[in-house]
């Protein structure tokens, strides 16, 4: 496990929370995703990777946007509630210096999997909210983090081989 | 069907063919996706489509460098060669006006297809090439292909109910 990562409740828990509930934890995992992302760009020099990370923390942060109009739909006038607990991995910004590019690896597992568990979490809140509409949404943000999984899954790949990496995608002076 | 796509050979027959002529498709087909997006992007007023489009363009495009880099290390000094068949949905420029949301839906769903065997196809060559390296690249690609699959079912998903994508994404004046 990396300081970056809290593993919070199992997948199954999430039926122990409301609707409203869920959705402020779905926008606090938008906001941690983009900082994330955005600290660990910072910390990445190899140009590709680094473009991939900045374009994976803009797109967090529409998520948000649009997840905060969707409370706003659903509930409205109300602040949104940010339970203290969250379903899953939860990702926090990278504060250390990455020295080896195993750092990096194990930091873009790790959030391999925190997409994956968001896009399962997504597809959850699909079978609950009502209306095609909000269920359009949910289908929406679940496909486009399973998209982000295997943008992070091709880049973990080729990063297993840094020799191979930095050669082929311009990385070093 | 619409005039942007032409049906190839059927998958199977990915068989008759030889690794080098299997790049030659594959770059061809990275340069014909590049087009196809960014023709698309032109014709879509739609921001957060139009800039998912561009995105996708510019990562077909850094696709088909590294496969011509691919290329030149496997048949050093060699032209690329361009066998006039292709294997599965090949996708060409948008040169006409789109006026109904229908007509980017029915695109947006070629592109899908076209992704999805695009990840296929990738797949099949990471068996077929030698070495550690070059099949991590093409999981890599595999892997990409199948990110940009979920990125644009996504907004498919959404496109199919236009009065909320509108409302939802910021489009309109």
């Amino acid at each position: 496990m990396v300081p970056e990562l809290e593993e919070g409740l199992p997948f199954g828990r999430i039926k122990d929370f409301s609707l409203e509930e869920l959705l402020g934890m779905a926008i606090k995992a938008e906001v941690g995703a983009r900082e994330f992302y955005i600290s660990l760009a910072r910390r990445v020099e190899a140009q590709s990777l680094r473009e991939k990370l900045e374009w994976l923390a803009g797109e967090e942060s529409k998520h948000e946007e649009l997840l905060r109009k969707i409370y706003e739909n659903m509930f409205p006038g109300k602040e949104v509630l940010f339970p203290k607990e969250y379903i899953g991995p939860e990702l926090k910004p990278v504060a250390r210096e990455l020295t080896k590019v195993e750092d990096i690896v194990d930091l873009i597992r790790w959030a391999m999997e925190a997409e994956e568990i968001a896009a399962k979490f997504y597809a959850e809140l699909e079978k609950m909210v009502e209306g095609k509409d909000k269920k359009r949404l949910m289908r929406y943000l679940s496909d486009m983090e399973l998209g982000h999984y295997y943008t992070l899954k091709a880049e973990y790949e080729l990063l297993l081989d840094w020799s191979m990496y930095s050669q082929m995608m311009h990385v070093g002076p």
